[in-house]
């Protein structure tokens, strides 16, 4: 099942997505809900960034190929994180399916995508095991952790490298009953097929982040879990179109410009 | 003006706190809201964590003394940050006035106080000048970074040893129409004073902080901003009681219980 967050008219509510048609629904899918006898055809409604998260969870670095390639475009020698510790994001940074990615006057070139795949928390949990960890998880969505690579490397912390304003695209809806296991993620820009990598290849996966997070944090509904991107990744300019696919969840897609 | 976010009942709202007295508001204080007729005495309501933030904003190290006490501790050359470059905590962690401190029973006994001042964004803001930077500032709680120094100095991120749940104790409640410039931050722990300084004495105050972050990062109603602790800290164990007063808003105080 797909759920979207729209906005068709002034009004704002979530949605349930079969085939062209979204049907409007009561509630949220987090708790109780209830599908109307409204529906829009998917193509007239503005997709909104799916869910608010209460906390806004991301992995880091949590790929080989990542780690090693921008290690060495630095000159330096990759180094793994020995443990899955969970950073942060930022909400205001939140952009959604073919909004625009703005990057400010004062950013360098090196402007950069990371597509990742987004667990969305549906159940309040702590202390579960590795086993049960995917429980918790109501379905998965699809991230670009846009980076300035010299505001990541120079401030104390990721506020503008990773948290200004349009720099967390997501969406462009939540998809139900998959494996993350076997899903790839594929990124494209100006429609060129930039990287190819499978979920599974992660440092820490999925159940080992949520296992460890919730020994000490409890996760609630809407949270999300950004699990880190794979590969070399390049610069986005002035009129780039940037992809992120994920088969069986969708194609968040984010035209960028720079503000002049 | 005071108010207050209380549950009386079954019933979660916001208040307006005059002497001993709560009115319940409808709305909320950063929208239209209207006063209602219900009253309350004060002591009969429980407080809960003035505000649930849509993002979570912390300066961290942001105080002389403090830099240098801790730089001390580890045996190492306090290094004072270059820019106002703000960090991040988690709603995970939020703990209200009176609610308990919980240590898990994996953490050392260096889990420690830090006191600060907490600015609530009252107004949607971008780009605002040092000089108008208070503007957008609706008024003024008191928090406290729990901290557990080997998960802050070990893990990669402040995940756990900022994070844990119940380690952001915030409120008692909102006081308005405050010059932050003279206030005065007191910490005590089980009745004994630990350490007081002045807010003013930040190495990065409030209007650089609020300015620089809102070239890159909207701010939003309710955002809130902890201005980072000064001095010493020292450890809490099983039965201590923590409070932290500023006054012109009011005391902060939690006990604090160790998992067994």
């Amino acid at each position: 099942m797909k759920w979207c967050r729209f906005q068709s008219a002034q009004k704002v509510a979530y949605g349930i997505i079969d085939g062209d048609t979204v049907t409007e629904v009561t509630g949220s899918p987090f708790e109780s809900h209830t599908k109307t006898s409204t529906t829009v055809p998917l193509s007239r409604v503005t997709l909104l960034v799916p869910v608010i998260p209460p906390t806004f969870y991301a992995a880091g670095v949590n790929y080989r190929e990542h780690v090693t390639e921008m290690a060495h475009r630095r000159g330096a020698t990759p180094e793994f994180p020995p443990h899955a510790d969970v950073g942060y994001r930022a909400n205001n940074a939140l952009c959604a399916h073919e909004e625009k990615i703005v990057i400010p006057k004062d950013a360098t070139e090196l402007v950069q995508y990371e597509g990742e795949l987004v667990a969305v928390i549906g159940k309040k949990v702590k202390r579960i095991s590795e086993a049960e960890a995917l429980d918790c998880v109501f379905g998965y969505t699809i991230g670009n952790d846009v980076s300035e690579r010299t505001w990541q490397r120079g401030d104390r912390t990721f506020w503008r490298g990773k948290n200004t304003d349009t720099f967390k695209p997501m969406g462009p809806w939540i998809a139900t009953g998959l494996d993350p296991d076997t899903l790839t993620v594929m990124i494209r820009l100006n429609g060129k097929e930039m990287y190819t990598y499978a979920v599974k290849d992660a440092l820490f996966g999925l159940r080992t982040f949520i296992s460890r997070m919730s020994q000490y944090l409890t996760l609630y509904p809407g949270d999300v879990l950004w699990l880190g991107t794979d590969g070399p990744t390049e610069n986005m300019k002035d009129g780039d179109v940037v992809e992120v696919e994920i088969p069986g969840i969708g194609v968040l897609r984010n035209p960028v410009v720079r503000e002049t």
